[in-house]
């Protein structure tokens, strides 16, 4: 498996910045597909990239295809195994599988993290035969829109519609991925089997209160927008241990003034809501509402709340989901059952076909997007080998 | 009064930007110190500018003086009152005194809000014989030492030792300045006597605790450095208003890495916490860090405290709010006591003298530092009345 590690080593030093830096449509992104195109044509692949810059692999075999990938576009100062991880190990994994009798792809998609552009997962949503064209016109920081980007890529604004995959086509989209949470190294288990990718709510909260000198106004006179503030983030997090599988995150905070001084007048803080099913998140939020409608009755503050994103929760196709579990348990890892808190290019081919995700543990914590990311080897052998497994056992029983 | 009015609406024309903004030794505090050394003048005062840039204006009486004034620098965006009531105030009233049987003095300070150097009170310091010439070579934005600006100025900063005043030959500094607070507003009454300058600390508090992925990490495994600083925040809060005239503010917040996506790793924040008693203040600080640490060993996250800012409590004489509060009861406003809980020139010439103020209301909630501090004609009337009356009063009782 040092191949694999010294792949991943490799593909790591294509960058465009400081750390690895590798955004959609970059010359990083373009040296780095290349590279990825070389590795699946050793594989037995015929490979090449397409109208949106997605690398793809094909075995030749005709029928309903597989498809496996993920991403190897990066966030700024990235880690090396977010996306890069589940495409190389796809790639390995099929280079070792040897002749599979149905037809397979292997897809490094191009535009996971939407750091570039105000867009995420253009590339699956191509592949799923979402991609709303509009997007080509959305811009990066120094005005380049999408579709010159592309253009310059190589790609080809005019036949992303062309490369949507046809569902009776298609047998299934599997990904591998590290977790990027800290869930499987707690439990000593090298991998995990996805639920579900949880859906997401996020809100931007502004609570007014009164601002004031913070020495001239006594204790009893004030209506503080901070102290309120903080008891509506206690509430965020109450309401999420309340509810299973649900995580909240107050993680962005405004006050003004924001001076030592002053007494603070407003607070604006984000709110980040996920759950793995959707009557969870929605109970969840409207809970989240109440706590903040009754505390800043007490409190003498007001308070808005506008929502900036909502996407449902994917659940994983169950059939995929047991294969999965069959060949973790194959290779000694109890097959455990975990949603996944973070997007991923299996929600938007989900729109499509079948989908499911096998999760590696991340060692440091899960720590992710972050040049501390790190996995071990001996998992790296273990999710591959298991991954194998289920591309072989596949072949035994290829239909849900 | 419409005079009085009439000429704070002058004086809030002197400034050298937006709004009302009027720093130490600037050019609108040399027009502003010419126009008041003039109404001095004409109050029968003989008016110089001093060597620190206060204007005083004196009535020419032999024997221990009797010290009038506030200040007539300005913050940023100020509103018209503060500081330039207290001086203006006190002009009227010795030109309504006519000739007192006592000497008299009437300053106007010139840096009591510290804005343009990282120093603040330099004129009252001087005057009271605590003025530290370090200060001399502090530096405003513009690399302008405070010794540069004084010669522009005119100025003489080897002169300043020179103008501290003799405490045998001082019978009291009196000031007259608007609440900065809703106290008296919601009280009803136009005037109040003020029993100290609260003391005052300031703190920087760091909250370390575990950043990580909004969606990835369960609720059960976070260490949260926001959440645990929203329950240090209120327990800055419940702390003070278990102590008694205690004020206590969280105003300035950071939250690393501040993205709604990521748990909050690190939370710095600062914490403003006053008392008219030192020992409650410590009692106060004592308490709050108590709570701290057994927040933090609950949430599992580190804190440090640095304390940024320390200043004792300042007590008026009782003398002095005996006979001020019996001047405000002449005029048939009861007399109410409170603390000050902003910092005033009063707190530097205590070093030297015994020292009083006397609160006037303001309106609109008291709000000050902003252009939207408001007083009402009638309240400078009554007040000016009481003030002339303790001076009456004074030239009959003139010592403790």
């Amino acid at each position: 498996m040092t191949e694999l590690m010294n792949r991943l080593a490799a593909l790591a030093q294509i960058t465009d910045g400081d750390g690895l830096t590798r955004l959609f449509l970059s010359p990083a992104h373009q040296r780095a597909a290349a590279l990825v195109q070389t590795w699946m044509q050793q594989a037995g692949l015929t490979a090449h990239i397409d109208a949106i810059g997605n690398v793809v692999g094909r075995n030749g075999v005709p029928g309903p295809k597989l498809i496996l990938g993920s991403h190897i576009d990066t966030v700024r100062n990235a880690g090396w195994y977010d996306g890069n991880y589940g495409v190389l190990a796809a790639i390995e994994a099929i280079r070792r599988a040897g002749n599979l009798p149905y037809g397979v792809e292997v897809i490094a998609f191009g535009d996971e993290e939407g750091v570039r552009f105000p867009k995420t997962l253009s590339g699956s949503r191509a592949v799923a035969g979402i991609f709303d064209p509009v997007a080509l016109a959305s811009q990066d920081s120094a005005g380049i829109t999408m579709s010159q980007a592309l253009k310059t890529f190589g790609g080809d604004p005019d036949g992303i519609p062309a490369i949507a995959r046809d569902p009776a086509k298609t047998l299934a989209y599997v990904e591998l991925h590290i977790e990027q949470g800290p869930v499987l190294e707690a439990k000593n288990l090298p991998a995990g089997i996805v639920t579900a990718i949880a859906g997401a709510s996020r809100y931007q909260v502004t609570v007014t209160g009164a601002a004031g000198h913070a020495g001239t106004v006594p204790m009893s006179m004030r209506r503080d927008a901070l102290t309120a503030a903080a008891e509506f983030c206690l509430a965020v997090e109450a309401t999420a241990r309340a509810h299973p599988e649900t995580v909240a995150t107050v993680g962005a905070v405004t006050v003004k003034p924001g001076a030592p001084n002053s007494i603070p007048g407003q607070v604006i803080f984000s709110i980040d809501l996920r759950a793995p099913e959707d009557a969870t998140r929605r109970a969840a939020a409207a809970a989240i509402e109440a706590a903040f409608s009754r505390l800043a009755a007490v409190r003498g503050v007001t308070y808005a709340i506008t929502q900036t994103h909502e996407a449902p929760a994917t659940a994983c196709a169950p059939w995929l989901q047991f294969q999965l579990a069959t060949a973790v348990e194959t290779h000694n890892i109890p097959a455990v059952h975990l949603p996944s808190g973070a997007g991923h290019d299996a929600m938007k081919l989900h729109e499509a076909m079948p989908q499911a995700m096998l999760f590696m543990r991340g060692d440091n914590d899960g720590i992710s997007h972050n040049p501390l990311e790190a996995i071990n080897a001996p998992d790296t052998q273990l999710a591959v080998e298991a991954f194998l497994h289920f591309l072989t056992q596949l072949a035994e029983e290829p239909t849900p």
